[in-house]
């Protein structure tokens, strides 16, 4: 946000006050030029974020077994298409409209157009200038390029739920706790923050949403996996974990390539601008702080996972890149990129760490959720407290206030779903797999051994 | 076009007659920064639009039989690469070139950089400022920087054939029918309404081409499927429709989300211009109506299968999203994005509706994608005529005179191609699969059944 | 690097001397402006490189057998990442700085953000002008985007390598080699061209890197290829070339069409500058040159395997995509497109001729590297010095001292990680599968015959 307002204000006294000479209008980026510029870097990294809705469905659909693949598949672009529905409906509104310091933005439904902007569409050669004028005055961006980006922030918070939740949930309670989450949910702890509300007064500071989006995410889905149990027979009498492998390594390692794509749409956009050559030069140093932390957590799951096992692990390494990705979200501004790689690289070590831990906890998440994205999330908010500008303690009462906020609304949201219609398919169902009980169809109707044999 | 025009005189009022004192001169983008914004949009939108032949090919890969999929792989890598050499040698004049209100362009091969262009690249010190006032009157984009952005288009409406025509239709006559539609047939129809032709002149409003691009494939596609016949098998004797299930359907998945990707580059980039806040402003409500549209046919599919079948279709849900995105493509510019929502979901119904129709018919359409393109195209292209500002008749008339000459046309090329070299392979290639017939290999040698068994 | 210099001298001029009128100067990009477009060119064109990594995973995924498809997934995302954190500690420093006509730049540590960057990032309201105009005084665009863009490349690099030395390789001496090629071999190879170095003084010309990136990666891989000995059973006792065919051709089909799009951003950004009509013109130019050269790859390689084996193979046609576009990437700049279409075509012949050729040679080149990105890359910088502006003279020293030094560095690389640590897996793990052996996991677990069949 920040950059947003410093933007207009120093554009603003370049139009009104003229105080340059026209030497110096000539090297300046005009405030129209601006107008496209920083429309144009939601646009074309939002559509990047977009894709990463692709990335977790590859994700979750190589890390499922077989029979359960096509309902991955449409619960992915199900939560897609239902997180865009609800943020124009209502979310946007209660995140972003007139939250002045507090808890909660406006109800107000079917987030549109500005009206300045409207009237500059339909305008006619006569006055097309003031309305041109008046455009530029009331904004440094067109509004729906705002909406369009932090829409699929609210997307990428709903995916994270689906993976830990695979293999055993029923469809549509699942997509019902979608709507809640995206329509109502993040709404409310996003507005805390990006829309001005009472953590952002106490000066939390979450650059692109570990705590946000990540955190929030993670959050819903450990609510998720505590009321919906784990898979049968995945926690043994003894104690023993009993590991159950992804159908198809290489549309997991797709997956995390595309989101690890769309993440520099991520963390680059949430600059917030493009239009001056210090934004220019900020979203330069986001994308490899970006590059550096994913890499660095790639590397040390990798030698992690060489030490500990004797024998590197695909998945974890690849869960290792995300952890990484999502502990620099926080912070990836860092002007010195040795801490970035630092950030990363503990972000990879806390996944290899989480990923047992939360099996010894006989929490079932299916694709190691949890530990990339709301452990990492955590530590990467932290970061900020050490490594950049932000206070620890601040830090600390964001991460507790979101997370108290996100998980106790989150787990009354299953406990009501699991009284009422029910959130989990009967054991035959479990065992056939989802593929058939939920859809009737199979992924791979020709491939092998199928839904029968695990 | 209009926004093309509508800039050029607004950039060339304020280069040439200095109307705008120096306060407001500041606040404007400059006409040479307009040239690379509306330069930089078709070629960042363009190569969203190419990924789309991916996305198609996944799609389809995902939807054939296994025994069939290496060959749908070798058409759609052929026909995009086809359709841009057509284009380039011929199809770009034909479509753009002195159309001047009329029926066909003119047939000048080969296109390349305008002159202007090429005497800036090649100035030196001493008359690059000339060189490039030269480059700005002439035109407010780079040439090749549109010829890229139509190129991908092209390639679109050919992809849309190959699904239809999947696991019966041999290679090579195929591709002759890619030649002839991408470098005549697709060019002569666009040129009546993008090349400024008569129907243009009719006021006929398709802005990004659910009857230019989507409807023109699926007519072409329903042509094909009529000469060419179902897949052995596919129809019973007694009306029964035997399903033949797709056989890896994350890569559907995946194609769909690739789809979905591109289309923000399909349609935000056929604003035809970003170098002013008015574009910029467009643009991002362009983007807002598609993903919304696409999330309404997602939805509408889902709860509809699940009220007619009782189980969601996964498919269907897919198609959906396509249907969704064919509908909104003709009129992304609605400036009250709940209209989107409406035009998507009818479009999401029209698909769970047709594909079932479509069969009833006898016409093996293996993807869908008549269902998809040519119903929602048409439905797309009709609401432009109730919720925009398009006369109803006038897109009457476009849909129909488009449709005619395109299924003629097309009609008249598959029964030349079926008298001459014959279009369908043998019965017996048709049970072993095309992989093996036509290319003489296994697109998934180590998995399962493999060709014998389907 | 041309472009570049040209612009900062021309926007020098405009910002110092002010010798526009007014009613020029608001036709013109400001300074500020272009240092915008030239760094979100360096970051837009840059993060479609980098999905070519996933391009590579993917195309090599498809094209090894099952048993080896996890190792290969693992060994391309470990490669991206040390290759980001080498070229961060050490190798764009070796590459770009302080070259000066040299063979070698600086061992620098830690390439960090432009100081002048960090004082305007910094900046108070005050000191904010004057920080901006240092920077923009500076240079023409952030440093770090420059880093990014010129990070993937090394990456993609890399990438060839891996597919060459598939399916018996060990996985850490692997990364061994790649940790040296990406902070030392190609940095040094690549600053005497693009470091301003001896080669670039001569004049040789290689606009994207069909020498520098394609023919270094495969020099590195041919060098890797002759140490590891071709897989057991490749070569039969009596001269034949047993076939050993990829597991997922989809997969592949997919790998390839991703990599044609990153092109854009390989090729297009390697304009390095857009804030000019003429930079935007060329990157446009650019584009399609690129586009049709794949083209022609593909349709050569079509016609020529189905002239030649009377089938078409969908191997050698995604190759020749392939080799089409290396072999445009050394002068895509060409302003005659027809010239584009030849250099394509050929370098897709070259590919049909050179694949087996290879074999003939008992080089087991497991997904065809060799041909496509170093027979074609040799192809492609003597192109330029044919239908461009280059000297063949000069470009045929160039090819031969970056082969000579990439080949021969990598060849003792290689020979002293096999007598060291060894660099192959034994017998019995190489028919088990480098996944279960080097990971202890499997790729696809479910699917068919699995790896104890192949």
């Amino acid at each position: 946000m920040t950059s947003i307002v410093k933007f207009s204000l120093v554009a603003g006294v370049i139009a009104t006050t003229g105080i340059l000479t026209t030497g110096e209008a000539k090297a300046a980026v005009s405030t129209e030029a601006a107008f496209v510029f920083n429309t144009f870097s939601f646009l074309v990294h939002g559509v990047l974020v977009m894709l990463m809705a692709a990335g977790f469905a590859m994700l979750e659909s190589g890390l499922v077994r077989a029979k359960n693949t096509a309902a991955i598949c449409l619960k992915n672009i199900a939560l897609y298409s239902l997180a865009g529905l609800m943020f124009y409906i209502v979310g946007y509104s209660l995140m972003y409209t007139g939250v002045d310091k507090g808890w909660i933005g406006s109800f107000e439904f079917l987030y549109n157009p500005a009206p300045t902007e409207l009237t500059l569409l339909n305008a006619d050669d006569a006055n097309e200038a003031a309305a041109n004028a008046a455009v530029l005055k009331d904004s440094a961006y067109a509004s729906m390029s705002d909406w369009f980006f932090q829409m699929v922030f609210v997307a990428t918070a709903a995916s994270i739920v689906s993976g830990t939740l695979a293999e055993r949930i029923k469809v549509w309670p699942f997509l019902i706790f979608v709507v809640v989450l995206t329509g109502i949910i993040y709404p409310i702890q996003g507005s805390w923050v990006w829309g001005a509300g009472w953590l952002s007064e106490m000066g939390f500071s979450d650059f692109a949403g570990s705590t946000l989006v990540h955190s929030t995410g993670g959050w819903a889905a450990l609510a998720g996996a505590i009321v919906l149990g784990a898979r049968k027979g995945k926690f043994g009498p003894n104690g023993q974990v009993n590991p159950m492998p992804g159908a198809n390594l290489p549309l997991a390692t797709l997956g995390t390539f595309i989101l690890w794509f769309g993440w520099f749409g991520f963390n680059g956009g949430s600059q917030l601008a493009l239009g001056s050559a210090a934004d220019a030069t900020a979203i330069a140093i986001v994308y490899v702080n970006t590059n550096l932390a994913a890499a660095a957590g790639v590397v040390v799951a990798m030698v992690m996972t060489q030490l500990m096992f004797k024998k590197m692990d695909l998945t974890l390494c690849l869960n290792g890149a995300i952890g990484g990705l999502v502990a620099i979200t926080a912070g990836p501004d860092l002007q010195q990129h040795a801490w970035a790689i630092v950030i990363g690289g503990i972000g990879g070590a806390l996944v290899v760490i989480a990923v047992p831990l939360v099996d010894k906890m006989k929490i079932d998440d299916v694709v190691g959720a949890i530990s990339a994205h709301l452990v990492c999330g955590i530590w990467g908010t932290l970061a900020v407290g050490i490594f950049g500008s932000g206070s620890l303690v601040t830090q600390f009462i964001g991460i507790g206030a979101i997370g108290a906020f996100v998980f106790l609304t989150s787990l009354v949201l299953w406990l009501i779903l699991k009284a009422t219609i029910g959130i989990r398919v009967d054991e035959e169902e479990e065992m056939s797999g989802l593929d058939t009980s939920e859809l009737g169809m199979e992924a791979y109707p020709e491939f092998g051994r199928g839904s029968q044999m695990l």
